[in-house]
């Protein structure tokens, strides 16, 4: 941490900043500028975080060194991989299709998709039976019976289930079903069931909240790893931003980015950035060369008659058309689908 | 709602959508421009919402007319008022000061800082005693002690106590202590806890999720009030955007906004949007002034040993010097105190 | 300025920076902590500006230290005042009301308009000759004519008047007619027509770009201080953000923020911020508590016919309604209008 | 367009608004829904831009149909390629490489990079002769010394040369350098320059405003366009957005949408949006992928020592080795290098 006075901080001040960060069994070390006093506090992490020298008089700034994600940072040991059933999610592994509908609506729907998407090359099968919707009229999903169906559809088609978690008193019956527990974009800052995914045994889909920085993923990432669980798979989604001509703004370089900076894999869905089906091949294709290790990609087979977001998943025959193009991609960057 | 066609749509696909619209039991007004067609939707709101026609060919744009939110919109009843405890939010109602630590930390710091709030002129007591962090290794609160702390305090000074709630299995807890349940700006999303608090006897202050639009901040508030709850209060608190000097972007525009589209009263609060006490004054003044019907400040008595944002509570010797100037400003639109 | 290097940085790397720095001319003092080594650089501050240091290798963060706006900067002087006519702005001044239309349409229109808006406390006249426009198709002014009605409707209120220049190549014709240069929004950037603007005998009413942060605003300030024109307001005009319900987000905490770090006055136009005639008066009211020097707001007597923006001028009835309330609150803050 | 009354318009409200309708001398059809009414207006574009029927009593909102773009809009005629020297970009032409330092430095530096760049594949020389910063105090370019350098660069090469106009004055002095004239990020809002290069021989490389959104920089290269230059290129920058782990925000949705929209050739500089040299290659590989017709990246032979920008250039080994992979990556979507 290091600790920058004020142009017109006392040598008082000064003195009493210093005290105090000995008082606390740090170490300062002193710098003085022309006009400022520059203060390197040396000692460990978990006694800076909660010191609020900020607060005190002469202060001017206070600029963390040390990153506040330990589990999450990347070190020596390079990338990791997390498996969702049988199917291995990482850098250095091939490059994943995650596909299905929405919501999961029917048996019939979800069974027919999962089998469509699966013959085209998809290795895990997506689908909401718990949807958060911004207005409470909206459809909210099919809840334990929408569960069974994908369990079913897995059954059929062998396809790993991944699927969102909204409040963690739904917990232990969505364990049951799923292999892959969603914790979606709105509740990323909810720290409380950011806890209790860290608890279960099964690995969690973490996608980045709508206004959160690379550095909150990465914190809400540290919730997860700090309660135990060690499988997490980070999800860029897209950004909020000013521009409108699509839902969100897909950040791909959050995807070189977070791979600097933490082990776990990192994958992209595009089809929630843009909120329209039509950009969805390019983006697609985009993030495979960006280096996502995974595309979570909407797929229904009549998307007219769609519950939710029906104008935005692909149909399954121009999912099928876009498969070997993302193979193309991946082969050219080095890597397999 | 309207839907308009792409310039190239063909006679079939207007006449196909037309058909699916009166499928639906809705009525179809058709107005042809020189390259598109706009064709006018009529009928009950809620069939409109979950129909998928913006998925169809031919289809460039869907305008919704109806505004989604309706327990919570504006009508001719004009302002409703709230009370938490025996104090008034409103906008014919007095202009309220809501103020205390961010976090409760021990029974003789939330006594004290109560007592010397009261008499500055604050009417509700407020501190966290369940902390949303971005860290897991920050001070998460000192949960149901926190609570009972706030309980005495209110016993000592007649201060009725809002404080946040995180997670729905703290609810029943919580409610045995509060006067005012608090959904936070990281919770603005999470439909499982507003539907529950929805549920609550105590009222709720619900505030902006940081990148929270307007819209869904009212959707938001659907949310409660739909499960039966009518004692909803809104509150701005500061909105991320690319600016970095302070914390986050106040919007203050949004008092206006939102009272010309909801009855519920909207309140301010400039701590937790700049982040810096310094400017906490000045934006307290011009909340005021837009019309905020209350304004939630910290204080605390030695920012310096916060545990959690000591450099934005005010100290209760500021707080005291502000009150007289927010009362003439309050008296210079007509309002009081 | 202060070198962070990257937790892995040799010796050898360490030594290089240090080298490089010492090259410079400048003084580098090392702290180590456990994983980083810290090195403050300190020196004349021209001579750190243009160094790569940031490009060698082992460097992970440069934290500048020293604001690069030095003529800009507040001070041991404090607030300085600007003359614009006869009409001074600053922090020790009144607050201003600069009002009129935004497009000078006709030698009618303009007089009239300055006579009501005189009558009802305005003490300057703003009018727009050359209209920046996002459409090539929409009306962009009437050039030189538009400025001889403004200089004519000076003659007959004794208002002085400012108006934009978007060309160098237009600046001595509008010299001739006008008390003040407005860069606006789309030229805050626009380093050419800030130096030039910075060579003239007349003041600069600045506005901040939609997108600029303050610390932006402040540069392209010193731009214009930097060739000799010490008389700048700067004006906040609201910010693009994810926000949709008004046109721009009006930031307000501007305001005290750009106060604490510049002596130049500082102004709020809230009619281009928010797009909306509905909410500007509540706006302008939040902006003289925030301690605004001066309101920019349109004022037009037939909005219906307006030439541009007409849906968020205010008719000159309500601008006369709003001056009593603008006053009482500026009286509230120990201020006069 | 379409006109939405508010629920509450009277029947004179809306008889005055369709009147004035139609004495602008256009059609008005009237849709009747339960608690509004729906106004469409239809006549020829140019006639109701300049419309100020918002403004009127009882109207809620007016949606344009039309898009206010003619020139710039993709119709029946598809793509068009634009010539740079006599290299074409487009989206029927192979994708090209635009490389060179940020600024112009000296004669050896800028003969030695193009020398470099050109033997890894690049097909244009960029380089600034004119540097818009942010800062007076920074290095501002070598002016017409950096020209004549560019200039003998291209002798020695047969690279063409893209450089940026920063003031219609210097215009006809880069215009006899240059072979395509670069409108920057914080230009493109700058109508009097759009206008005056929209009169140039040369062809235009108009960057996005970090602000804009995609309608605003179609709106920009209409501006050009409507003065008779065809030959307009769009480059994505990236937008500023709330994060700040790279400099901005690349928007590669924004090339298949501008796609879809425009018939221009889209192309992306990856280096300005991250300003961090480490992820430009693959954001490079993702703009390829995402349909980009040429890419502008800097490469510089020691980042160490340059005027601008260091941090953010390729060095001409890492340049050498990802052309490769970019070319692959072509490859894989059906284009080539």
């Amino acid at each position: 941490m290091i600790v920058i006075t004020q142009p017109n901080a006392t040598e008082e001040q000064i003195e009493r900043i210093v005290t105090r960060v000995r008082e606390f069994g740090l170490e300062a070390q002193i710098s003085r500028g022309a006009s400022r006093v520059i203060i390197g506090v040396i000692g460990p992490e978990a006694l800076l975080r909660e010191k609020p020298i900020a607060a005190m008089a002469g202060v001017e700034a206070i600029i963390p060194v040390l990153k506040p994600y330990k589990l999450a940072a990347r070190d020596s040991r390079g990338a990791s991989s997390v498996a969702i059933g049988d199917v291995r999610l990482g850098e250095h592994e091939d490059v994943v299709l995650i596909c299905g509908p929405c919501s999961v609506e029917s048996r019939e729907q979800i069974q027919s998709i999962a089998t469509m998407v699966k013959e085209s090359g998809a290795k895990i099968l997506r689908g909401g039976a718990f949807k958060p919707r911004t207005s409470p009229y909206s459809f909210q999903g099919l809840r334990e019976e929408g569960l069974r169906f994908l369990a079913e559809a897995r059954a059929k088609t062998g396809l790993p289930v991944v699927t969102e978690v909204m409040d963690a008193r739904d917990l232990s019956m969505i364990e049951r079903y799923a292999d892959c527990l969603q914790v979606g974009t709105r509740n990323m800052h909810n720290f409380s069931l950011l806890k209790e995914v860290g608890r279960s045994r099964l690995p969690v889909l973490l996608k980045r909240g709508f206004s959160a920085t690379i550095y909150d993923l990465m914190m809400s990432a540290e919730y997860i790893l700090n309660e135990g669980n060690s499988n997490v798979v980070l999800c860029e989604r897209g950004i909020r931003t000013f521009e409108t001509a699509a839902r969100y703004t897909l950040d791909l370089s959050a995807v070189p980015i977070l791979k600097s900076k933490t082990h776990l894999p990192v994958i992209v869905d595009p089809t929630h950035a843009l909120g329209l089906r039509e950009f969805v091949p390019q983006m697609s294709l985009a993030a495979v060369a960006a280096g996502a290790d995974a595309l979570m990609i909407e797929v229904h087979d009549s998307p007219e008659l769609a519950k939710s977001d029906g104008n935005q998943a692909l149909t399954p025959e121009i999912f099928a058309e876009l498969v070997p193009r993302l193979s193309a991609v991946a082969a050219a960057i080095g890597r397999a689908l």
